[in-house]
């Protein structure tokens, strides 16, 4: 057998919150005008009060409504796929699976967030959020999550993806979605989610009616990813597998590689990686710093890995890698010892991407293809030794709507960034 | 709950042959020259034996090769839906259920044929396969299967869609298969799935290498799809149904449609309804009639419901329903009364598309969403009488390659045909 689903009962009822698991904890988010940490009430014009609250708690668990997980129903548990042809293709002692968030409505794990995130603006009262995206699942998942509530929702896209990507933007307005390209004060600008970010954020200034809903680095996102690792935990047992000998995924924001990657926190013997682009290598290259989380600095600061706010990456594929900052939480982790992180160029990331589908079938968003490669990597690595690693890796969406980056790289036009 | 997974081993592990079981039996494929019944030795440059042999078979079973299960078990079982929040939409007493053939690596039903098919060839010494494509569906099936036993493949796409829909080409290229537009030899020709299959039939003549691989119509073709309806058959008996009152499903050449209707068949009180688009009405205005395959009189004549093998249909966002001819099974099925059909002009069809993104969340195949329509109006109708009508519909792709479709509706520039 190479697949494990689980019945619709057993999606996680409570998301898993790492914050009482970290060895240090996180220092608060500064005020960006005072630099004193940020309350509440500094936050409530962009967000409803329940996710201010989940931002800061402590709980070690968190209760899902039972609104949203009629929706995540939809689609949860995914999943998790033993890749044994790929095991067999690289000729691997190790074990390797991933978790196939791929399957949900907008294709990747996104609405994991877009959905709590509308229901809480929902339930406040609130009819229209804002919103950046990348290269277009963030935007995607929330148009979705609106339609389900009724929501109105006007999305910046990172004029790069916005060019490169166009079907995201008709698959946001299928759904109902307003989506306009970013900066929108430059029209020659490709843009990133830090200025993106600025443009939805100026948008639901002074609006009663709107909010600002953010698809990844805050703690209340990476909180309603934890679905992933918690289904991924007891599917794991269900093929026989005690533990993953390390936990894979891609990491712009963080969002992805939270939800795979927190739950397994507590288990010391299980190594979590994070994987980033060469172009964008916040963890691996940024400094640990305070540092605004948009480009104009309208955002608190946030105690993080970055490049600058004012670091614009190049356009490569995988446009939601493309963030100069990173969450506090995974950050936290790195700085302290208990993740690790590494970079790749995209020419790499496509050769295992391209190697994935022609032996698995599918064919990967070039964010997932980071963990792919990784995997690789760490399945020829345990070839060397002899090792029974067992390797855990997030699926975190599709490829259909990057194709365009496939051609490129399959004829030869892709520009590669330095590894 | 509201959607039913069967575990791995639950997997059909044979097909259901409609054969023995239609009211009357199908009259013999003729040879284009001589016009008598063909014989294997006829096919045998064209297929492997073992397909040959499942062309004409009447035994009420045939086993599904271990090997062939080992890769359906990628992502079969596929779940049954029920679409709560349609009805609820809709206000419509009917309980509406669909299949999700759109979880397969291609996204659409078309690898349940193209595995077994890659099979049989591999297994007989072929190493290369040619083949046509519509949409694209079919050849990027087939790139994946072909894929798995190692094959070469050439696929003759429709000009119509490699121009409109050019990620279905790259998807393609990604499994390792080739590309080309059809007519090769007009490049000023929107082509047909008719044309096509002339130049794939053209490809494969006197190369004994190579096959030539058909991805509807053929009796074998949908034989290898009722794994559609015999999954939804147990899992409609898991969801508490004793047998739906209509089953639904898009026809084009007749594959999905055969491959969740079939098992139905002996089921006397299971109405079954064929949707095809107002713009090539070839069941419910074509003739019956003995008629080419291809559009330039190279296949066997057909016994089927056909609008003339030089038909050329515009080009409809759906174009895998873009064929002049249909399934014999299926036009027999219609002929003899056992089976119903009906057309939909593209603009409602688009329309009710639209509807099901934005209550249930996913983005339809155009070819599915001819389903969608139908299936919104026999529940409607159940509403008028209040009946609580059992549907069940095949969701036989996903529309993340074909959002150029919804772009055009969406911003008015879908010609529409006459309905």
């Amino acid at each position: 057998m190479t697949r494990w689903t689980l019945a619709p009962e057993k999606i996680p009822s409570a998301w898993f919150n790492v914050a009482p698991h970290l060895p240090k904890p996180v220092d608060p988010p500064l005020h960006p005008a005072t630099r004193q940490p940020v309350g509440p009430d500094d936050l409530a014009p962009l967000f409803p009060m329940a996710l201010i609250g989940q931002e800061v708690s402590t709980e070690p668990w968190v209760d899902v409504p039972g609104e949203v997980l009629d929706i995540l129903r939809l689609w949860r548990p995914t999943p998790l796929v033993r890749a044994e042809r790929l095991e067999r293709a690289l000729g691997t002692p190790a074990r390797i699976y991933f978790k196939d968030e791929s399957v949900s409505p907008a294709g990747s794990h996104k609405p994991n967030t877009a959905v709590p995130q509308a229901f809480y603006n929902a339930q406040e009262g609130i009819t229209r959020l804002s919103t950046e995206t990348g290269a277009g699942q963030w935007g995607t998942a929330l148009a979705f999550a609106c339609a389900q509530f009724g929501l109105d929702l006007q999305v910046y896209m990172v004029r790069a993806s916005y060019e490169q990507k166009p079907y995201r933007r008709v698959a946001i307005e299928t759904w109902g979605g307003s989506v306009v390209p970013s900066p929108v004060d430059d029209p020659d600008h490709p843009g990133s989610l830090g200025s993106a970010i600025s443009d939805a954020v100026r948008d639901c200034a002074g609006r009663a009616d709107t909010h600002y809903a953010l698809g990844s680095v805050l703690n209340h996102v990476l909180l309603h990813q934890t679905v992933i690792g918690l289904e991924a935990k007891e599917q794991l047992e269900m093929a026989g597998e005690r533990l993953p000998d390390v936990v894979i995924a891609p990491c712009g924001g963080g969002s992805n590689l939270g939800g795979i990657a927190f739950p397994f926190v507590p288990d010391a013997g299980v190594r979590l990686l994070a994987v980033e682009p060469a172009s964008c290598p916040t963890l691996t290259q940024g400094r640990f710093d305070y540092d605004f989380g948009d480009t104009a600095g309208l955002t608190p600061l946030l105690p993080m890995y970055t490049l600058g706010h004012d670091f614009v990456p190049p356009s490569i594929h995988a446009g939601g890698l493309r963030y100069h900052g990173d969450s506090p939480l995974v950050s936290a982790l790195v700085r302290d010892g208990r993740m690790e992180a590494v970079a790749y160029p995209q020419g790499k990331v496509f050769e295992a991407a391209v190697q994935f589908a022609r032996v698995e079938g599918k064919i990967a968003a070039p964010e997932a293809a980071h963990g792919i490669r990784a995997t690789i990597d760490e399945a020829l690595a345990a070839k060397e030794t002899g090792e029974e690693r067992v390797i855990l890796f997030n699926y975190c969406g599709h490829g259909f709507l990057d194709l365009s980056a496939y051609d490129d790289y399959l004829h030869g036009r892709l520009p590669d960034e330095q590894g």
